[in-house]
């Protein structure tokens, strides 16, 4: 009941592991807690149950409050209660990001504008004037600053004069005195999350599966490594060649070549980022008679698709949503101009969570 | 203007920065700006013009929102409406924070209760029970970790069920999966731009005078020799003896000590953290006919103290109200459960800024 006061939803999996209780025992927990009206279940865990009544009036003053934003021309700041929201795509990862945007846009009453582009290789500075055309009262920003090492919708930024948000990208130093606000994961956490997991499981030879040229590969590395060097447990990592798209068929390749190179050095565990990594190695594993969890557990990072693979993945779930409602309201502050002036830089780091199913 | 518009307040130094004007430009053309209706002028400065006026619905309609939360006692979340914060002391660095704290509850309708001791060496558990002793709806918190090294107030908050936000203490990472938030200052960035600062003024040999107990130094420190090491400069650190509280009489010693050893050193400028230590350093320089900025340049941090010293210290200063006001705006989250479930736990950093005065 703690966990759902704060979170306001709880996963099954959470209950287990904070009880120390078997599946079943939750479950009958959470249907008890639910016939006394404590709380409602829902697949896969539980909700708060006055979702609806009790924030009904909330919802519906805040609703107002942007509403006058928008309507109130006659403002300086916030005169069009428009937000342009420029991500690499609509789908894997930030369709949440969009979602949770989606989310507190509506809330608030502001009026999210995607920065779109007649073909995906459409460079992003175009896209991104194309916003700015628009008259958008502020910007959230994912800059692809991996690729090529490209800065130039940060230096395209340089002259824009609505605030900023940059979304699952810090603000590099250079750019950091120019009131530029930022949301990320901290996946290194999210690195630590799953080494910790592994090793509460009795693992001692842990694989780190993923692909170098991403930012989220490093930080995510480097947390598994902190949680399983403390505990004297070995870490192998086991980079894949980028062949310049997530689903080119080579991948699966290297990844099928991957499950033979870790099972000949009796590795027993594998985190793999991001999940295609990981679902490459469930059907690998299938092939060759592997099985999953008991001859090797498996991770994967990002929670996208992992709950209905077979078996259903134990992931690392970055807080995608709350990163696009966290980027509306950082706005919000800057826009309304809430709070005493001058307003300060803003970086935001969101703890990502593990989801524990059935892979490890 | 765009700073401006950013910020909702500019200092007349930042525009002599950011232009590369002198200061008698800068006060022209603020006037100018005035008289054309686009800003107004205060001391040092200038914020916008439509403050009052425009920002007066929005300020009322958020006022509504949250008195629906304290008004409405039915509600099993934010029934008190009440929000405890422990700080160290009412005084120096917090006196901003709790301004913050404040401004953001009166805009939000909640209210703030001040844990208080009948001595200030009261045991900060002790005050913690006593704030939870009035049912409240969350918890701001800013323990004193430096001290001792002592984590019980952390320990008690494990047992705590409503929202916790730590104030300038990062979660330790034993804590990170609680869902306890966190609003710090990014002080490494604080030491960057000291360090920028006098870079471009032409100082070489630069060097940081502190206390190694505070949290503080050493990122500071950190952010400092970054800066410094960048440029194929010189950070001398010069560490002062703690001898238990700020305000002892033989800490003033030790800084006409640390003046006659910097000069030896041939330094030319100094950063002091935090203010206090700047202010001992005048009074030495002044007794002993150094000339600041001439023969040294000095910059404090903290901006506690420092416009009102003699030349006026330029300084570095954390978003104190910032931190206040941030810090009530995440509780809100979780009070009002406004987003998407699950919260996941936040840590937010905030950018100090550099104030530019006459020491340095």
């Amino acid at each position: 009941m703690r966990l759902l006061r704060l979170r306001g939803a709880v996963r099954l999996a959470d209950v287990m592991v904070r009880i120390g209780c078997s599946e079943s025992t939750a479950r009958r927990d959470l249907a008890v807690l639910e016939s006394l009206g404590e709380l409602r279940r829902v697949h896969g865990g539980a909700t708060t149950v006055e979702d609806r009544q009790s924030r009904g009036p909330v919802l519906d003053e805040l609703r107002t409050v942007a509403l006058g934003l928008r309507t109130n021309r006659g403002h300086r700041f916030g005169s069009t209660g428009t937000v342009g929201l420029l991500i690499p795509q609509r789908g894997y990862y930030w369709a949440a990001v969009l979602d949770g945007a989606q989310r507190a846009a509506e809330l608030t009453g502001l009026r999210l504008v995607l920065g779109e582009a007649p073909d995906p290789q459409t460079d992003e500075a175009v896209r991104l004037r194309s916003l700015l055309h628009l008259e958008v009262d502020a910007l959230l920003v994912a800059p692809n600053l991996h690729r090529l090492g490209d800065t130039r919708v940060l230096e395209a930024l340089q002259g824009v004069d609505v605030p900023v948000v940059l979304l699952e990208r810090r603000v590099p130093e250079a750019f950091a005195t120019r009131d530029v606000d930022s949301v990320t994961s901290d996946h290194s956490h999210g690195g630590r999350l799953a080494g910790r997991h592994l090793l509460d499981r009795g693992h001692r030879r842990i694989a780190f599966l993923g692909w170098p040229v991403s930012p989220t590969y490093e930080p995510v590395l480097t947390g598994l490594r902190t949680a399983i060097d403390d505990a004297g447990a070995t870490v192998v990592e086991h980079p894949l060649r980028w062949l310049g798209r997530i689903d080119h068929q080579d991948h699966r390749g290297q990844v099928v070549e991957a499950l033979a190179a870790l099972r000949a050095q009796r590795v027993t565990a594998v985190l793999c980022q991001p999940d295609e990594a990981a679902l490459y190695l469930l059907d690998a594993a299938r092939a060759r008679g592997v099985r999953i969890p008991q001859d090797l557990a498996v991770i994967s990072y990002d929670d996208e698709l992992s709950g209905a693979a077979t078996p259903p993945l134990t992931a690392v779930a970055p807080a995608k949503q709350d990163i696009g409602f966290s980027a509306i309201m950082l706005c919000l502050r800057r826009i309304a101009r809430l709070g005493p002036p001058p307003h300060a830089t803003q970086q935001v780091m969101l703890l990502p969570d593990l989801v524990i199913r059935e892979s490890g």
